[in-house]
């Protein structure tokens, strides 16, 4: 592994999905959900005949990305609008799910240097989440991963499961809890026309579940449980002012003791003026780097020369942070939110800097 | 009018619901609902009993603010959050609707120095937005009215309307572009649990409106049409670089041309590094002064000692801004945003500025 020395850190990106699968995974979703409608349609087998080397040149234009733009390790979830938790029958999705997730586990296996899995769950609206208790322990026990990612919106765009602080979500907290893993709060794809997935819905939905933990009172129960929103938390650094007001109109105590030691937000906001903006409102405690590349927002900014999405360019700039606050942004506090995550790469001969 | 001086300029806030209505209004909308479930309960009659003195003296704290804060005319509209398209049935509604604007249309006859109105439209989950039609001609001819709210949503929160760049939508643009009003996109309260009104549903709404109209092309059928999008546009402004790849990736022109001709956003942000941030990214020509005060946001910042709706403090404090561009925020934008705004001001020997 080299670590890039920014700060003397490893670079460690806590959100990527695998966006560049192979076709025969498509193809496979295809099956299955032809399937629905026509039985004889249902794919005949969950091997979907891919070679290690199909996988691995597969990941090859994200390695290339990561060397590129010198971050060391990707924690490596399936492609967040492919979760689809609205689409098909229970059953479907839990197939579906077991394969993205068992396709992740095969690429952080072969490439452990710069991989390591993050799983989806097979939620389904109306349905309990105890019913992605058995494949959250799969993940963490047979597949290794360090995360999961929780959609606090499984209609895909209509809202009608409870808020993430009702007790109808504490089975799924009870085992992240005991399992000492902790959840990305993402949606999947959007049906609902309102809402465009990366730029309305992801972005709506982060504002939101934040707005439902400050309502709430969630980690009085769950003092250990850790969310981190991703994209910069949606709307919440912007609007810093209107939540830390909202709060203290409500009652409850400051953002920093009431949900700052479980929440915490990614570094996917694609231009330097977002993030001046997070490192000055957020504690540094509670920045993680990211960039959700691939495909989240593609392409070059005409602005700056360089892509959206390379977003340790604006970490990089922020001339204000200490070695230590950039340390903690790019691997320390990773490793403690990811305590998997901390625990594999020490007993991979790379220990964390004592803090 | 006293003209505070910054930047020469009249300071107009383009944005304030009445908060602070007597109790009879409130105690006319529970009988109007009491009246659905029992006809008996019904209201007699829309006279509210309300007298211009007490008109007057309940928006004595609104008043007193403005003084105190240093600006000098607000665009008033019908408390936001009370607006509840989606309580009661169309004839409720419009019943609803024609109260409320009544209202204001008093306020700002009574006050007119402090005070320009802003309509409420009768909208229904699901009726065409033609049934507004008539309240938006009676807003501009018969109140005075130089804008009026639309709102995106008017299920609260269950978004199973169109988004705004359907044709569902093309005959109340038709009548804002004829009358040269422009609308605020401004949602009402949440009946669904997962959205706080204040904290979720407006910010997720702001921002879902802006993506709509990037997705869109709604400004090529609707050249003049003008949209506010409240509470500093939600989340955009922090977004602004993945909104600018997405429009990139889209194939759609730059921003400023394919939207920012038409999408204005206000300085509803509720702290100073989020205004900072607005100034940075969002043109000078499309930021539009407003504080929501009060009840958005309500309280005193222990960071700053200061109201956090104290809007007018953060834009004092933008350094860079020359007293040009300080004139376009405070009164220049609005007065070309709101065309009858100022065309009103100037009758009243208000003229603003050469361009």
């Amino acid at each position: 592994m080299t670590s890039h020395m920014t700060g003397g850190a490893m670079i460690i990106d806590i959100h990527g999905h695998y966006t560049t699968e192979p076709p025969a995974l498509q193809h496979f979703r295809d099956q299955q959900l032809a399937g629905l409608a026509d039985p004889r349609r249902r794919p005949a087998s969950t091997d979907l005949g891919i070679s290690d080397d199909e996988l691995k040149e597969s990941v090859a234009p994200q390695l290339k990305l990561q060397t590129e733009r010198g971050s060391d390790l990707t924690l490596f979830s399936p492609r967040a609008s492919g979760m689809g938790h609205h689409i098909g029958t229970e059953e479907v999705g839990r197939q579906w799910c077991r394969v993205c997730n068992d396709l992740i586990h095969r690429v952080a296996t072969l490439l452990p240097e710069s991989f390591v899995g993050v799983g989806q769950l097979p939620q389904v609206p109306g349905v309990s989440p105890k019913n992605c208790i058995e494949e959250l322990e799969r993940c963490v026990y047979a597949l290794g991963f360090v995360g999961v990612n929780l959609n606090p919106d499984p209609t895909g765009g209509y809202w009608t499961d409870p808020p993430l602080t009702d007790r109808y979500w504490y089975p799924i907290y009870e085992k992240l809890c005991d399992l000492d893993v902790p959840a990305m709060i993402h949606v999947t794809s959007s049906c609902n026309p309102n809402f465009h997935f990366t730029g309305a819905h992801y972005i709506a939905a982060d504002t939101t579940a934040f707005m439902q933990l400050v309502e709430g009172d969630l980690f009085k129960d769950f003092p250990t449980l850790k969310f981190v929103i991703p994209h910069g938390g949606g709307a919440v650094p912007f609007h810093w002012g209107r939540y830390r007001g909202l709060a203290q109109a409500m009652g409850k105590p400051l953002l920093t003791e009431h949900v700052l030691g479980n929440v915490f937000f990614d570094t996917c906001v694609y231009h330097l003026p977002g993030i001046e903006l997070m490192a000055k409102v957020i504690p540094v405690d509670n920045i993680l780097f990211a960039s959700e590349m691939l495909g989240a927002v593609k392409g070059v900014d005409p602005e700056t020369g360089h892509n959206f999405d390379d977003t340790k360019r604006f970490v990089d700039q922020l001339a204000e942070l200490s070695d230590s606050e950039r340390y903690k942004i790019f691997e320390g506090n990773a490793r403690r939110v990811y305590a998997r995550l901390d625990a594999l790469l020490t007993a991979r001969g790379h220990p964390g800097r004592a803090a």
